[in-house]
């Protein structure tokens, strides 16, 4: 009926698809934490700027709160009528930037935006600082990605409502990390159980740079409250030292144990979960790292590894194994949505 | 009491105008069509992204809902409450995406969008195709545009929600070819009944060249399903060919008479409805073609002849036949709205 | 908890702060103005284009409706919902859009917005006329802010819905005029009532060019209507002639004293009010005015006087004021909220 429509997509809507998506999953974490709604309470009106505010509880309960929100949709009112979110994206984003809207409006709220750094103050010298105290009367909460590092702490000194990092330059991207962290709990509710069996305890791989990708500093923070259901983490990258300074050090005093390795090829088969990005932001530009790095249909993975990636992708990730059970990519971006809503929800006490 | 302002608006508020907007004539197309769903029902969760997909039974019940919506306006609930518009426009546009937006939201739901380029994850190099898995995530229906006439089949294999194709390229426009449609249906809606009277049939005038104007391509293929109602269709334009392979043949398959003339005022005193455009799209810009054709107040018009344009308009359509009755392209933009609110609606199924 | 998190946030969310976002002000006021809802009504559906058009009993109801809003918000339903409102930024801006943005939402209305003059029909050489048309059947109210100080007109030709001037080149920007009066009216409410007490007359000061800069020229239109209560305005800027032609005359006509100095220290000491802003706009463009003058902890200000300014600032006016009690240039960014939603919902009719 349409022309030129790929052949592929009418099969493709008939066959039984594997879960890529994750729509079973979290059914399976729901069941696996006991709700507890205190953790939450503590999020009421916070600024959310770094992963190393959350604790083990609070991500737990966040979790849960998602997985509820995935799947029993029809409990979702608009608890958010009549609230404003401030989406202010002085970086390109398109990914973040959605994902926040759409939780946003999913509960109910309006959008007041900027997307476009030319059209705004800034252009006539106008400081986060002013803008923050000019956002405390015209929102109820402000999503904030800029490439400057600082600029969530200049707009955090004048602002009376919440404020959540959308990505601070090279710093931290902590929601990223809290829908990374979502994605494993789905895969394996356990890790959620207290006394996690050590003959299970699993091994991240993570190709990248932690000292200068954002997303993968953050993961590495909230990693670090399940330690004692991870083996090991090991980094890969083509750099000899891929920590900012004393990073390395923090992530060992807080239990991980992490080793770095240049060969993707010779730790792959130990690996139960590989996250890659290749992509770093400098300022408002970005670098390619570890292009060499690749995974595709001839990887060897372990039968059971998932393959997890912030998106978007380049080569690094052909879409090869998009449709196999090492796709948990997808269920990634899925799940963002509903952890995104459980945060928003918390900080704005509407979840109870 | 307002300085400078313009002496002819009060004037204009006072007297009584003619019916340029098309504010009366709905009611009469409500009358002329029976109600029936089966054919709106069939567009349930299906994506828009040819005008080949409609059929005749489709487009009569589209624009009997869409004259529903404009003569009862109070009938219109917010039936898309909780619901998502993704406008995802890469190629400029304020009219077909303000008028997508607005209907959206008169039907009671929320939006996000993508409206630059440079703001989104293309220039990180992510494919349509991993932005399409995403949205199908963060909305319940997508509007594309993009220069690019493949973007929407390329979006479409990684879409599991509708999306409605808002101009790809050179090729298609189909929601604005269905505005244009209701217009005709208002101005004649015996054009709807069947056994139509062929003394009456109509002449329909096109300056403006098939092969590269998506909106005329779209339009053709539309009439093709009134063709009964159609004596001939004069292409005016100064190229000898201005069809793509094989399109005069399909219109002539589907039962229109399609002839070409470069000499507009030979051909005016004959026809019955002009459809006037020069802006041909070519990837992001556009080329201005037919220049040397122009409606003015000097032209030989039939008395009750119709002009439509599709607009933005430049010099071939000055302002001097706005207050004329000729005038049918200010009632097409107001149609519109309407008629993609009954679009959008059938396919949430929510018209009911 | 927060790394880098500025020490002074936690002290200044402890300590009892000085009222300088006005929270407790706009009480008194409401206790000023006897409700009268006859001045309201006559801005039903009416454009507001210049600060001219309003009457003193206008501008005071619309100030006792925003004090309403501001001190009751629970009050507020959402009367402008299913109601759409065309954000029509062709000049960058954040602050005026996002109050209009903010004030419409709180109303309960949706949005539809041109932020991006590339992205509009313009770059097809549509014109403001027809966009206008268009518009008629796309929204509700339009806001519009062109640095041409024309095409507010050129759109109310076409124009059937309401329009407000959301800042038209050099000329006017009268609802940030309106919001200035609010907070003046907040400052002292005996300004409202009639004899007022020639002993408690105030004195003024403008930093700036009423000949060029659009928010200087709509406040003294508006300062006009309280003439009663003004001693004097001072004009402090480095030009002999800071006037457009007439202006001086026309506001003399009006009842004002308006003096002009060059020498602000000599100026301060008398001045219960001063107005700072170094910002002209010049076609897209802006230059600084009156750059050499400046408001810091050293400047001789009265004890109770208090400074305004528009914001976006610069270096005209560090942050040191911030935390004293001369600061009400914060109070007069959060009332500008207010102030657009009582004129909206006046407009709209559907303040009662």
């Amino acid at each position: 009926m349409v022309k030129k429509l790929n052949p592929r997509l009418q099969e493709q809507l008939e066959e039984q698809p594997l879960d890529i998506q994750g729509f079973e999953r979290p059914r399976d974490l729901l069941d696996a934490i006991d709700e507890d709604l205190a953790p939450l309470l503590d999020l009421t009106q916070r600024p959310v700027v770094s992963a190393s505010q959350f604790t083990r509880a609070q991500l737990l309960q966040l979790a849960r709160l998602a997985a509820r929100y995935e799947t029993q949709p029809q409990m979702i009112t608009r608890p958010l009528t009549g609230k404003i979110l401030v989406s202010a994206f002085y970086e390109p984003s398109t990914r973040t930037r959605l994902s926040f809207e759409s939780a946003w409006h999913r509960l109910g709220g309006d959008i007041i935006s900027i997307t476009d750094p030319a059209s705004t103050g800034i252009a006539k010298g106008e400081s986060l600082y002013d803008i923050g105290e000019m956002l405390n009367h015209y929102g109820d909460l402000v999503v904030l990605r800029d490439s400057d590092e600082q600029a969530v702490y200049e707009m955090l000194e004048s602002l009376r409502i919440p404020i959540v990092n959308g990505g601070n330059g090279t710093d931290e991207h902590p929601t990223q990390a809290m829908a990374d962290i979502y994605t494993l709990l789905k895969w394996r509710p356990s890790i959620c159980v207290p006394n996690y069996d050590p003959a299970q305890r699993i091994r991240i791989g993570i190709i990248g740079v932690p000292g200068r990708m954002r997303t993968i500093r953050s993961l590495l923070v909230l990693l670090s409250l399940f330690s004692e259901a991870i083996a090991e983490v090991v980094i890969v990258s083509e750099q000899k030292q891929p920590f900012a300074v004393g990073q390395h050090e923090e992530l060992v005093a807080a239990g991980l144990t992490v080793t770095v390795t240049s060969d993707l090829s010779g730790a792959l088969p130990e690996l139960d979960v590989i996250y890659i990005n290749t992509i770093a932001w400098i300022g408002d530009d970005y670098e390619e790292l570890g292009r060499r790095y690749r995974l595709d249909s001839s990887s060897r993975l372990k039968p059971d590894a998932i393959v997890l990636h912030p998106l978007a992708r380049g080569r690094e990730l052909p879409r090869e194994l998009d449709e196999t059970a090492h796709n948990w990519y997808f269920a990634q971006a899925r799940g963002a949505v509903f952890m995104r809503m459980a945060l928003l929800s918390s900080i704005m006490k509407t979840f109870a």
